[in-house]
């Protein structure tokens, strides 16, 4: 159970978790940009090492658990992204929105179960009382054909 | 038509619109997240009474008139999950960034109509002249099976 | 080479741009709002002397050139719609997220190549040390038919 007086970074080593680096951008852009408070972070893949995890659809070339990892590491890959940017991750007032993107079968409705991979451990960290808004949804592709993509926008603390 | 000097509120009575009870969570989010004076709400489906009350695709299983209707309920969710989240209607100063995510057949050009489904009754509400920003685009698949979903951001007053 | 004391206009100059006239609304929304310091814009799509330039799908009807193009079009008319609302482009402190909606064969990896055709045109007007966070995905559809759409959040300075 996590509570206001136990900080985000804490909370990362009370689960044993390291960050990978921040990736590298694929074009013409930055990991993130902050303007005032908000901080804009680009789309984070399912990306180790420099290279996909994982590589197709849920539902056609990946089964729904595979999402939901790649949901995780994409998450945490954003969460690298913000430490770089702000320092720490006790800079971090709240993530105010999680947007995931599906590249799945037609017919997937497992949507929010796949996502919860990114949420939970949003909750994880930063407590349930400090969670997120959230959209979800199927698309049609994503850049080195992964299955799953996180965006978010953080409120970074003064 | 509406003046600004006519409340929001006001102009719900005077529509005879009454609001259905806020969403319930499908996943590890909430419906809304304030930051500063922005509201991030969630993305919301056509749902009354906790059920879809559309699913498919339009052009498929679905007419585009069907589309506009779920728009339409779509976006009574969100003025819910605002007044809500903020007390009333009356303290939005505008609705910043309306987006709709549409579930159809892929030769589907009709979006704009579609849209405002939502769009129209935005402008009933609030004006013409607190109309907002629109992104519209035709994606694979949504929670629940869900035709069309609409996601908000809103400028709060102080 | 851009450097900060050259301004965003002074380069389209020099580079010789012309920008369209601001693009008109499909549906019941405007091109953009203004919250605080953030500019919204709506969906911008390819489209030239108010009919799209390209329609179809990248990798069956167009090819991944044809979408480069289509996305240096539909961010000139962002360029438009930013000048219209802010009266000059040196009022941009920074566009804080380019968003790149691409319609293409399901098989589609070049999103991020394809989305440079936009964000290369920000970096040379912009900066490089201005350049901006980033989304690409590929979708089923958008309005027109049209292969691309740039969407963009745009820091104004006070």
């Amino acid at each position: 159970m996590v509570t206001a007086s136990v900080g985000a970074e804490q909370r990362m080593k009370d689960l044993g978790i390291t960050l990978p680096p921040s990736p590298a951008p694929l074009g013409a852009y930055v990991e993130a940009v902050q303007t005032g408070n908000l901080l804009f972070l680009t789309g984070m893949l399912p990306v180790m090492d420099g290279k996909a995890k994982y590589v197709g659809r849920i539902g056609v070339d990946l089964d729904p658990e595979d999402g939901r990892d790649a949901a995780y590491i994409a998450f945490l890959n954003g969460l690298a992204v913000i430490r770089e940017h702000l320092g720490s991750l006790d800079k971090v007032g709240r993530i105010v929105r999680l947007c995931v993107y599906i590249v799945a079968d037609p017919d997937f409705r497992d949507h929010p179960k796949l996502a919860d991979g990114a949420s939970e451990l949003l909750e994880d960290i930063f407590g349930k009382e400090r969670t997120s808004s959230r959209m979800v949804m199927g698309i049609a592709s994503l850049p080195l054909g992964a299955p799953v993509a996180v965006e978010l926008i953080v409120e970074a603390l003064g």
